[in-house]
């Protein structure tokens, strides 16, 4: 399994120090961690002594805050990973679908469970748009959907009004449908396009969240799950105890509560995603039309194989995706960064 | 399910604040964390804006040289819970033999995945000592054997010469044997009782530590797995990714390398642990004789129902035992703590 990210292996095999080198591998926010965050974890310190709160308390209180919602609707993870895995556990589907290119841990929560997975392709020539009509035939034949909104590596949303109709069907066809919103927060729109708001009324609906990518806190591992209330305990009897460490729970504690980071981050993306992805079409690239804080990029004399080791020579890191389902060597995926990153880059795609 | 360390709920319910009282309940090294383990979390911090090396190689690169073992020999996890879960998933046995008392998180991970439990009670006749013939006996009739190695709550170790005979049987059987050493790095004579030095040539022999014990750093998760190097990368595809947290690999690190804090600790363990035994068979408490750093305590005027709320209204949290199958409301564990906790405990037990 191929993730973005891995500082370890681009640093031993490229020698670069963190400072040098510039990481648009991984999808995460470069604006952060916000310094209310970091000063959370510094307090929380002397409290790795005892064991984590098992239920992590002080963000289920911010979750239920944020979403207008008992806290019985919410269960921490040891990252959005670890509740992708035990959804799939508790649901224990046979058959899944979802849509291709989109996240690999889908597809191996699923085959741990021993799921058949079946993949419906979005296309180049729609810019990767999710439509319905692939998805609502093949629910017939499937125990559970899985999407993500926005998906990943494409940034792209599914239309508010397509999301609404494939609930519906899921729902009138008693169809799990699990919905990854690990990039929402990046959206201005994120209260209005999350499906969170629906897990009272849809028995079968699970939505993941991470507040890692948003807060720039990968290395500390913390996502929720917010499902109906019955699905919550089911999940909590699968999971191992004290899944979520000390320091993450007073990280998305603090982060939860920094209105100030996230409306910087949200003006500061809408800018800087846009500036990018122009400059990067006035080069003759197709950047696939993204509402998250990543773009997936295309042009036809792209050899990533062969340019991904010469980013790296420069100390750029760019996401491969040949990995993904239905992408080829033309493509690649990058994280919007900070203007002076971004211009790095640019520079050295010429 | 009920565990120790619950120091939130302690203090939301008793209003303690965390100086005033002493957790007797989660067996931890009151000693740590050691200094070289703070500084190397302290400085690890900046590195959480990245993803956690996947592996945890600086981890494994320690294990391998404390063990003399290749790295392929080892799988690190999100605590050893997660590692007694991972280790279920792959065996996915039908029948587990285990003792009683034992940790229930042998139970539960065995019963996620549909296994039978077959319990082997140990008696409080025998000090609660693990003895081969009934063990050898049920071992016929299961697939997997579990023990702890001291056994949690008893704190006793497997006699070596019964281990072995165990071990020997279970590969004759071709039966999994999981031991779990959580608590062995407390013993003088760790290396030599450890059955780590015999996964290159036991295929079903897992061994499962914890690191956050010792060091005194439950809040951050770490523990490893000790196996074949074929059930490695089998456990490895079962497990989520970024499972292990950066801060948690930068202290495991550190505490490996810290022979210093591992000395003192096993040096106060021997004088501190004998002392507070002493001292409440002197009260006339029955102390099963423990190799570890927790003692499981009992006299027949115990109703732990009616003592556990007056020694938390002085601030002292001992564990109730009755969620230990074997054990009534006579019985309870306390870990060994410092001098001064000791005493204050033992002052409010008169």
């Amino acid at each position: 399994m191929q993730h973005g990210g891995n500082i370890t292996r681009y640093q031993r095999e490229w020698g670069w120090s963190r400072e040098e080198m510039v990481d648009f591998s991984a999808n995460l926010n470069p604006l952060g961690p916000p310094v209310s965050v970091m000063q959370a974890i510094q307090q929380a310190l002397p409290r790795i002594v005892d064991y984590p709160d098992p239920l992590g308390q002080d963000v289920l209180s911010a979750l239920a805050k944020k979403w207008a919602l008992p806290e019985s609707h919410f269960l921490l993870g040891n990252g959005a990973a670890e509740l992708i895995f035990l959804a799939m556990r508790l649901i224990r589907p046979r058959r899944v679908a979802t849509v291709a290119p989109a996240f690999r841990e889908y597809e191996q929560a699923a085959r741990v469970e021993g799921a058949e997975i079946v993949r419906v392709p979005l296309t180049a020539e729609t810019g990767f748009a999710v439509e319905p009509e692939p998805l609502m035939r093949v629910l017939h034949e499937v125990d559970m959907l899985v999407l993500a909104n926005p998906n990943n590596p494409t940034g792209r949303c599914v239309e508010p009004a397509i999301l609404d109709r494939l609930l519906a069907a899921a729902k009138e066809m008693d169809k799990w449908l699990l919905v990854d919103e690990a990039f929402l927060d990046f959206l201005p729109d994120d209260e209005t396009r999350s499906l969170i708001s629906q897990v009272p009324v849809a028995d079968k609906l699970v939505v993941i969240r991470s507040l890692t990518k948003f807060f720039a806190i990968p290395g500390i591992r913390i996502g929720y799950v917010a499902a109906a209330e019955q699905a919550i305990p089911k999940m909590r009897e699968l999971q191992i105890p004290w899944s979520v460490n000390t320091l993450a729970q007073a990280a998305a504690a603090a982060g939860l509560a920094d209105a100030d980071f996230q409306r910087s981050t949200i003006e500061w993306l809408q800018i800087e995603r846009e500036y990018l992805a122009q400059r990067l079409r006035d080069k003759g690239y197709r950047v696939v039309p993204s509402d998250a804080n990543f773009l997936l990029v295309q042009r036809d004399d792209v050899e990533i194989g062969k340019w991904w080791p010469k980013l790296a020579a420069k100390g750029l890191f760019v996401r491969d995706c040949r990995s993904f389902a239905g992408l080829d060597g033309t493509y690649f995926r990058i994280a919007v960064r900070t203007r002076a990153e971004n211009q790095r880059l640019l520079d050295a795609l010429e």
